[in-house]
């Protein structure tokens, strides 16, 4: 008497991927957790997502950065060092062929007893990768549609969106809000008004060649690819600033674009069914998307004789 | 190379257990889901918690009307018929043997791509049943010690708390709090200020003999032992309210107690490091109880010739 749910081919979902439990390399269908798990039972987890580019893992150090302090901020313990993750990571991406990979990393509370403190420490580990197949390239050369969701992004004081976690339902349902609507994204506000992030992306905008994105403090994640770009604008002497902003003036702006690791910077150009300026990808989103691609060149070459 | 982390003994921590896994019974030790399941990833799940009583399952329609609500709520569409789940539930809990027995029916979103939005529609379900042993008995001689928790409760426009869900690191990190102050459990006030509920209980308060609870619209799970004490106060003609109220008008309260389905009502005697009323359990909070397990015991005659 099992139940008739229909259920999807994992193998066929996930070809050219493999997952790493706890330093065992496992096909995806062979992928398994304890339903004691912690990050199963509470969504008790932190998580990073990176990506590979010829065999180089882009930006590791700070994502193992903000892997622990995800965990800082959730009071996890690690239990691993940081060398050992890194052979891990290694280990999984060797494991496959592939011009460029997402690697999925997610360090669970572990098995305990049920309750909410857990009461043993522990971790259950899991890396996740695959073949990433090359993004769009519409969403570049055209830019995508977003709308400010109905949902109100996690508090800080209640979740603080900077820890990268499992409880990720906030998100989803501001992402299903988009879709319904047929668009790519959605950007919440928090609950002074204040636009704060993409439901797994930073948003920016540019008025008057002025660049401004929401401060952590809005209640956001530290974006790495975000750092990257204030490095960018910094460099570049660009007139940036990391301010608040309303989604009215958000929605007067001249050029918006969002950044993300697994996608870069992606330029929106509409926004709640209006055009963001002339409705194409502005002409400073393609100065930083070009000068971001050359950041991007040469960490790879930079780091590539590291191998992985 | 498999990582060197310290795990649990499963079987050890969960004895006289079984796990229902999609309507196959699996002993705790074997029982897994996907680490794709939405439930893992993203905490996309929604469940129920109820103890049976000689062989009785307690309030069982109430908490599938609130399981289907949760869902809902979430947009997470049930597979399954009510009559299936009550078949499985009642599968699981007979594959025990135990005076009083936990059950836990998690519904999760299911496998699918990798992606905020499921490619497709469908569910884990995951029913525990567990002897559960009795409550300590000094829980409700001496009562138990409560914080306010500086954890801000879930905004019900971020993600309602009224969906019980598998995002529950919010209540975990208040549980957290007070577990390291030593006390037995933390209440969270709303963004407003006001006393919403315990990490995984609905809170009151009595002053000058007037029952108080938070409303649903403070941000609350709609509790079922919580309608089941309203309907107490209401056939006996207490003085009760619905309304919200601070935790400076909690600190100055004759009678604190709280519900939960698997304690019933348990009195809180203090708060903040202070005694509520005299710091012992108080007279109302007494009535109520000796009514509410009349109630109880009611329910369970009138419903054990229904088996399970």
């Amino acid at each position: 008497m099992t139940l008739n749910i229909n259920k999807p081919d994992i193998k066929e979902i996930f070809p050219n991927t493999v997952v790493n439990i706890n330093g065992e390399i496992l096909p995806p269908e062979s992928s398994h957790v304890s339903i004691f798990d912690r990050g199963f039972l509470y969504g008790d987890s932190v998580y990073e997502v990176t990506i590979t580019q010829n065999d180089t893992l882009i930006f590791l150090e700070e994502h193992l950065d903000r892997l622990w302090n995800s965990a800082h901020l959730i009071s996890m313990e690690i239990l691993f060092s940081r060398e050992e993750l890194i052979k891990q990571i290694k280990k999984t991406a060797n494991a496959i062929t592939a011009k460029t990979k997402y690697v999925r990393v997610i360090v669970t509370r572990g098995e305990s007893e049920i309750s909410l403190a857990p009461t043993n420490t522990s971790n259950n580990l899991i890396i996740i990768c695959r073949e990433l197949p090359e993004n769009p390239s519409w969403w570049y050369e055209k830019g995508v549609e977003f709308i400010v969701s109905g949902v109100i992004r996690n508090d800080k004081e209640s979740l603080d969106p900077n820890a990268k976690s499992g409880n990720y339902l906030n998100s989803v349902m501001a992402y299903l809000e988009a879709k319904k609507k047929g668009v790519y994204d959605s950007v919440m506000v928090n609950k002074d008004g204040h636009i704060t992030e993409g439901t797994t992306n930073n948003i920016w905008m540019i008025k008057d060649g002025k660049i401004t994105t929401p401060p952590i403090s809005a209640g956001i994640l530290k974006g790495i690819t975000r750092d990257k770009v204030i490095e960018v604008c910094k460099e570049n002497n660009f007139n940036f600033t990391e301010d608040v902003f309303t989604p009215n003036e958000l929605m007067e702006c001249d050029e918006c674009f969002i950044t993300s690791s697994t996608k870069g910077i992606v330029p929106v150009t509409k926004l709640n069914d209006t055009n963001v300026g002339e409705g194409t990808p502005g002409k400073v989103t393609k100065e930083l998307s070009q000068l971001y691609q050359n950041k991007l060149d040469k960490y790879v070459k930079d780091n590539s004789n590291r191998g992985y």
